[in-house]
């Protein structure tokens, strides 16, 4: 199995997708909210680019979810912490969910032939189904103000780890996915802190939000992999 | 301190030097090579970015030296080998030298205050002189083929340990480089082995160049950190 890893959706083409599984990673927020989502019983999330597309969107009973510059949207129903998405908010409910970077980075992997959404929380379930779906692999780092962010690479190199550890496949990674590999290995007895040291995770101090940064900082307490079916994504 | 770091030639805007210390690395092979020119006595190398730039910088006397897809120009005097730039051929001569990335880089840093080679040759002499110019830094690594390296990722990373171990020094680094660090730390007793398992080091296998490889592997045995005045590259 052949795995790249691309450093933030800026540096994403959608040809390299073809034929592919996608992974894509934005542990702040986006991914981390959608796998507690359709964890927490949502029946689909569905990504939307914009705040006029995600309006566009909502059918009645939908709960629309996002933020911009790190807060809720004016007249949106849940924000982008994971804490939000409890059972009792979504269980049952199709939410429409827009994002900086994420939904972004999932609107750019379309043309691969699976796209599934990782974070710290799932990443053995996602490396496993990644596995069973017999392509070559592409994580979409999707990173921050188009720059990589530390948190997704390390989600990434816990990916990586994962991947390496299902002994009956062979990993051929690219030159910046052995990095994400040695950055993971490096930094694995310190998750927490290297992400509230990096600038994301620094700026969602600043405003307050550290519970964001632990519901997000936790590593493998799920097994459902949220993944693209049309428009939609569901537990896989 | 602030430290940034680059991940490849393509990723690097001119308006991010200002101000700047810039640090180029290609560890395979330009700035290996550069840096074992001036320690071998070179007068200064002069990088260009095309063949026929080279020649037309060629005064009599000086030698010409560079690669186009890993092998010697035709009519050149020397490739890009390290070896090839012993004493006897090189010193008191000014060399023209013209890479496919590393000259590159060096051009389009041409905005900082002052530019630095390094490569695992110099890292330690490069990150004390770094320090004395009293600048906030940004590292490029050069990459291949306009993609992350991962020679130059280590490169990087061992600079930054270097930095960090400059007592004086508070070094505040961004997501990138942080990852690189960690890289660096992890692979760090096994440098030449992640070098061979790379992109660039692969190719340079297959073409019977491990030799190269092997000078380029070796840490700190130069203290010489040539650096840009005007258009040449000379002894700090």
């Amino acid at each position: 199995m052949q795995v790249q890893v691309i450093s933030s959706v800026n540096e994403a083409s959608s040809a390299r997708f073809h034929q592919k599984t996608a992974v894509i990673i934005d542990v702040l927020r986006a991914t981390s909210t959608i796998i507690t989502a359709i964890a927490a019983g949502a029946l689909c999330v569905i990504p939307a680019e914009t705040v006029m597309e995600a309006r566009a969107l909502q059918r009645p009973g939908d709960l629309l979810g996002g933020e911009r510059f790190c807060r809720k949207i004016a007249g949106f129903d849940l924000g982008n912490s994971p804490d939000e998405y409890t059972e009792q908010v979504v269980a049952g409910k199709r939410i429409v969910l827009t994002t900086t970077n994420g939904t972004r980075a999932i609107h750019k992997s379309m043309r691969a032939d699976n796209v599934l959404t990782a974070s710290l929380l799932n990443a053995e379930a996602c490396a496993r189904l990644a596995v069973d779906l017999r392509r070559d692999v592409v994580i979409l780092c999707a990173g921050s103000h188009d720059e990589f962010a530390i948190e997704d690479g390390l989600c990434a190199g816990l990916v990586l780890d994962k991947l390496h550890s299902l002994s009956h496949v062979t990993v051929e990674m690219d030159d910046f996915g052995t990095a994400m590999l040695a950055l993971y290995r490096n930094r694995s007895a310190q998750v927490k802190e290297t992400i509230m040291n990096g600038m994301t995770g620094k700026k969602l101090l600043k405003m307050g939000m550290k519970k964001d940064i632990e519901a997000c900082s936790a590593i493998d307490i799920y097994h459902e992999v949220p993944r693209l079916n049309g428009d939609q994504l569901t537990r896989s």
